[in-house]
């Protein structure tokens, strides 16, 4: 475990207008969350810098924006209709429902062991096996502590809606559960107007719902949520090179972003733990205040979902290497993001409270520049200087085109520490020197340290500063 | 009308990957979108120079990204559950299901005549004053030619879903049809955090959902939508000064979008057709190339969404205006835009055929270069010194940090116009003397003209033509 607690974080961000707790107001609704102004400038960031280094800076790689709400055939062929389910039970004595698998992994926890049905497969093994293991292993219900379960029954994750005006006649569809199925029903659309040559990765950043039966610790796991994926298509064959270095590269961008190596691991799937189409998985783990859970998971998903809607659609989906005259269904790299997930290992991993002099202490977020919502503070010593800081800010937002925060509230010794908390990597003071050498003292977030810097030199300080 | 048909854009936009039809290889789902690599750079040039204009800029305001799922009090106390609907009626002969407004408006239409019920208000007009209209008129069914008509019946245009694992016992929840309603949930949240000080703004970006009967005109009114939307909230009195300011702001964003002033105008609300709520709207209009049309909303609201949630939430939302010792609910002015319409309009606005020399004609998407999918496009003379070009290709990705597109194929005047029809301003062309004179031929798409610059005057040279 960190040193960091949940309470911490879920505090400063509630505090700060990062994160509020949905529909507050209303008392809530299960698990949601509505990201406030350092909240929202926070994602942003994040999918920024996905969109930077895995499509900008990518000439092979292309971003699309498919629709939340999809042809529900979408979802037959990827097997999400079918599979795309929790096996629920009820205790019929007292009525609490809860996931079968879960429940014999809370209780190997809560007693020390660790003992499975055979040929073990967490949700996916079959309801029967889950039952019988259950009953022979005395598995009371936690709540009423009767042993009186109904028979584990799939209970399907997709959230339902109808479309069309008809009552009861209108279209039954889903909210997309992932952004991959929409890339994949796109890929011809793509690939013909693009011209691209394979290998190359179609990436998309965009919601997806899912009725979670156990939402919480806070925006570990919501039932609205953001994804960034990318779906890379490559040739039969080269596809466990390019998986390793999508793992590569997928580790080496949390390290860019600043997360400490320490409480990061990479857990390579097990052979009997794949899912029957993949031939490499591997998750990325943090962590958490609440110990390691998974982060991100890149899967070499083989030419699987492309071949379930060729199927399915009856349509031509392959790909014609024209220079070896050559026709295949390309095999794909996935490698899978949570925006909100993100967000929360960058505020776990900065999070830091810090002895300053003899019984004071600072909260001081140590965000990467990169995803700091304010870049810079501007700040007049006393509020005579407003009007002339004013000028200085207007000149840096307008110059440099970034979030940039304008405080004139409290003694500056308060200012910073108010910066330090949400992660202002500079704070630029202007004071009454400043009206003559026309210089500005920039302090800055870790070090406290503290440099002169003339006005003219200050766009391309930042510049530099900022270049990621 | 305009010269341009709304088949050119649709055929440009599925052609060179802007938008292709939602879940195309299923057959489509009714009038559903997705956005391919240059249509996702449109959307999001939109959503940022917004955020830049509205946002960034303006030390007043601030972004929020609030759930798509909220409480369902929200939309009682909203009206949407009590008010959200369209009058549709059926044809008890041929059961074919019509709007009773429309059906009037399109009647009128059809036989060039202007003859409405009584206080006319839309889909607002009473049902049974629908009803007696059209019967009184013989308005008939335009499909079998009866005139058997059921009463007009609301029908509720918010998607309807259940959260939750107990099929039945759920929560039923709403799919949000707009997104303003999350910032007034919000608005004490944020006041309190930011500490921000009346008049100041709240601004978000993001999907919201309606199940209209008539989605169409390709991407004008789809079901599934994203909104940019602000509420500004004022000092009650002064909110008629700030709905002029707004007005004038929203008009000026889309004129420094390049949108010409001749396909715009401002449409004020009468008095008998203004909200209760309101006591001034506006809409922007803009001539599509089916007409005149929405384009998007400035509507002052008074104190009412406030009110509304005070009254059902039993939370205390006013504000307290320390200086002047006054506590009272703020007033708000609402510019509502809607992403996808903003991007047609700027397709649309764009698009021209011209002759080039004899018989020849080139399509160009004059897009202002803010809203261009590629900035630039860097272009080997050809293919030998592909190598050469890569690096000064790549040089740009990273000082510039825009998107930039590498094109080797097909002759140099091939490429000039593929980038003429996706609208890239500059194209950037390495040719033999570029290894003697370290210079590139840069050519303009509008004015065709070419400039010789240095390749170390580049990244200023460009910085200082995308200022805006």
């Amino acid at each position: 475990m960190t040193e960091t607690t949940m309470e911490q974080i879920v505090s400063l961000a509630k505090r700060r207008g990062f994160i509020y707790p949905g529909s507050e107001i209303y008392g809530g609704l299960a698990n949601t969350w509505d990201y406030g102004p350092l909240g929202v400038e926070l994602l942003n960031n994040i999918k920024e810098f996905w969109r930077k280094k895995f499509v900008r800076e990518r000439p092979d790689n292309v971003e699309i924006d498919t629709a939340i709400l999809l042809n529900p055939s979408v979802w037959v062929a990827s097997g999400h209709v079918g599979n795309f389910s929790d096996p629920l039970m009820d205790c019929k004595k007292c009525k609490s429902r809860v996931r079968a698998d879960k429940h014999i992994e809370y209780w190997n926890e809560k007693n020390g062991t660790e003992i499975f049905p055979e040929n073990w497969a967490g949700e996916l093994t079959p309801s029967d096996i889950l039952l019988k293991f259950i009953n022979g292993n005395n598995i009371k219900c936690d709540k009423c502590g009767a042993l009186d379960w109904t028979e584990p029954k799939a209970f399907n994750l997709m959230f339902k809606t109808e479309q069309g005006v008809i009552e009861g006649e209108g279209a039954k569809i889903f909210l997309r559960p992932e952004t991959a199925q929409g890339i994949f029903i796109n890929f011809k659309n793509v690939q013909t107007t693009t011209r691209k040559k394979i290998p190359f990765g179609i990436c998309q950043i965009g919601k997806s719902f899912r009725n979670e039966i156990t939402p919480g610790n806070f925006i570990f796991r919501t039932r609205e949520f953001e994804q960034m994926e990318m779906e890379f298509f490559c040739k039969p064959g080269t596809e466990l090179e390019w998986f390793d270095y999508w793992k590569n590269f997928t580790y080496s961008w949390f390290l860019s972003m600043g997360i400490k190596e320490d409480n990061l691991r990479m857990r390579d799937h097990e052979k009997d733990e794949l899912a029957f189409y993949s031939n490499a998985t591997t998750d990325v783990e943090y962590m958490y205040p609440f110990g390691w859970g998974e982060l991100c998971g890149i899967a070499s998903r083989t030419d699987y979902d492309l071949k379930q809607h060729i199927d399915l659609s009856g349509k031509d989906l392959s790909y014609f290497d024209e220079p070896n005259r050559e026709k295949y269904i390309p095999y794909v790299i996935e490698p899978s993001f949570g925006v909100q997930r993100t967000a929360l290992i960058t505020l776990c991993d900065a999070y830091n409270e810090e002895k300053v002099g003899e019984d004071d202490t600072r909260i001081v977020l140590k965000l990467h520049p990169v995803l700091a919502p304010f870049k810079i503070a501007v700040l007049p010593l006393v509020k005579k200087l407003s009007e002339e800081t004013d000028k200085l800010y207007k000149k840096l937002i307008t110059e440099l085109g970034w979030k940039i925060d304008f405080d004139e509230v409290g003694s500056i010794g308060k200012r910073y520490r108010r910066h330090d908390e949400i992660g202002t990597p500079y704070c630029v003071t202007f004071d009454f020197d400043t009206l003559e050498d026309l210089a500005v003292t920039i302090r800055e977030r870790d070090s406290m340290t503290q440099d002169r810097i003339k006005i003219e030199n200050l766009i391309s300080y930042f510049r530099e500063k900022f270049n990621f």
